[in-house]
């Protein structure tokens, strides 16, 4: 049995004005006509049945999910009281796959990442759930790298285990940390590196092994958690669990130390969406390198990101700029900040006046 | 009799998006609270009645313009049926004015600048009408230069005539179009030159006589307009003779041509507001140079301008921006190419789709 947990619980504030507390990135279709979030769930379909997806998101957005999910019984939209980061999420999720069934293979999928070729990913996919059903490793995607990019953590690949499904899986020496621009440029030349997608395959008792071995705290809240399932305190339980929990991600909490991780390679087009930039990377520019979407008139105006929602925006002179005009907010700024959203966010967060807007 | 004139002719596409054609510059509270027009015979009313202030405005502004002035009278507001610029609008209020009397002494004043200390203003004022009524001279006042702007014309001073009202006048020994950087600062420098404010007193009949002799086919469109002034064909007339008059400036047919021009220096605050930039010149400016107004909320953004009418404005990282955004229409422009602001509107009504914003 095969199950699809996609972690959906992110606020993607650095996609903001688009994406709001109620609004988050996932939700957004940022890349295409649909949603993040739906097209994951599309990109999966013809591997995962709609019954074995799991959606763990934050509270309050079950509505919403359901609506942009119809195929997915509303049970399995999951809310986590508190965002406690993806090692939780993880946790919760895969002890609900082992009530069901101990052996069975999770997909662990972010809800938020654009990927091209459904198909060489499926394949992939394939050869990675292969790996996971047939040992007891954790296994993950590793993405080919394009550019030494310094946003991304990276794959060390270590030496080949074997074939499944006739391609190659390979031990992971270490994960690294998001790289400065000279050390990516060292990963990129070097071959031996891959980018680190976020996406992992196993069996569920394997990373509950993995849990109780590097993360105990949180393998003991996943225990109290189990015992309360399907009974009438559940809820508070996961409730009680989650508040004391502390917010860590797979990534730091398993993954890094982790000595049983496999990694396939995966060469199809893929992208984390971090911050508006990423369009850039995701969209098709006009003659003059600009992304434009809306009522846009512009004079001298040239690789700037340009969206308008209501009304129009008329620019004149401008370069490498963001404009993104909603409904009732509109964020303008460089592209090289585009990282920096997050933070104005925050300010927003903290001004009574203008909190509504987050 | 003093009449004053007050020409509200004007598109004032430069402040766009917040001037549309329906709602012109003149209109709008640029510089204060009040709309520029209702600040402009605020500013003249110690000398002049409401039923002596003539408004001449672009056809369709009626309503806007009395319901902005309840105390002047509505027969007081005369349609242009076509924009011919401020020649044509100056000869047509000097044959209203005629009319009443031949010697009335007409104040020419544009509805959208902004002059400071309006006591110093009507103190001039005053000097400017004892000069126009008591010699047959077209008379200006010219505004003391306080830097080298490329953006207006310039009046360079002759010899004195006499004192009036306490106050020297002068010929004006020519009229300098815009110059450039250079010529400016030698303008400046020199002492010699003041800039041409656009305001002009004079008799109508000395006015008319000007027209006259510099201007005849205008000249013989007016007695046309003149003879059917209280007569059912009035209207008809005056489009009949508009549609053929060419446009041009009092600046440039008269006031470069006429022998006779006095000038009275003046020295209170005065601008023409001509673009966004002038808001530097205007407003009061927070810590980090900027000018705000409506919910803004910035990261590192200095020396901008940023207006927001409705919703909020979010900004990161800019320096000397402008950012106008009204209910259906947002403004984004570096301040040194506010003047290009004209020709992004140009382009919009050239534009199906995007005329309905202009």
């Amino acid at each position: 049995m095969v199950k699809a947990v996609i972690i959906a619980g992110g606020r993607g504030e650095r996609f903001w004005p688009k994406s709001r507390i109620k609004t988050p990135k996932q939700l957004l279709p940022i890349a295409s006509k649909r949603s993040m979030l739906s097209e994951t769930v599309k990109r999966i379909s013809p591997l995962v049945k709609p019954e074995d997806i799991l959606i763990i998101a934050r509270k309050g957005l079950g509505a919403r999910i359901k609506k942009e999910l119809p195929k997915v019984p509303i049970k399995n939209i999951i809310s986590e009281p508190f965002g406690r980061d993806t090692a939780a999420a993880v946790g919760l999720g895969a002890i609900l796959a082992e009530k069901k069934d101990p052996d069975s293979v999770m997909i662990i999928l972010p809800a938020d990442h654009v990927i091209g070729e459904p198909k060489k990913f499926l394949k992939t996919l394939r050869v990675a759930i292969k790996a996971a059903r047939n040992t007891d490793n954790l296994v993950t995607m590793g993405i080919k790298p394009t550019r030494p990019d310094t946003g991304y953590g990276y794959i060390e690949i270590g030496s080949p285990v074997r074939r499944f499904a006739g391609s190659p899986v390979y031990w992971v020496k270490r994960f690294a940390e998001k790289p400065d621009k000279k050390k990516a440029l060292k990963f990129i030349r070097s071959g031996r590196y891959l980018w680190n997608s976020g996406m992992f395959i196993w069996r569920a008792s394997v990373i509950l092994g993995a849990i109780k071995k590097h993360m105990p705290k949180l393998y003991r809240g996943l225990l109290e958690i189990q015992r309360a399932l399907g009974t009438k305190k559940e809820k508070s339980v996961v409730e009680k669990v989650y508040r004391k929990l502390d917010k860590i991600s797979i990534d730091y909490g398993i993954m890094e130390k982790a000595k049983n991780t496999l990694v396939v390679k995966a060469d199809y087009l893929w992208d984390d969406v971090g911050n508006w930039q990423a369009l850039e990377r995701i969209s098709v520019k006009d003659k003059k390198g600009n992304i434009t979407k809306g009522e846009v008139s512009s004079l001298d105006t040239r690789d700037s990101i340009i969206l308008c929602d209501k009304g129009m925006v008329g620019t004149i002179g401008l370069k490498d700029l963001i404009v993104i005009s909603t409904e009732d907010a509109i964020l303008i700024c460089p592209k090289d900040r585009a990282q920096e959203v997050k933070e104005l966010v925050h300010k927003l967060g903290k001004n009574p006046k203008l909190k509504k807007y987050i």
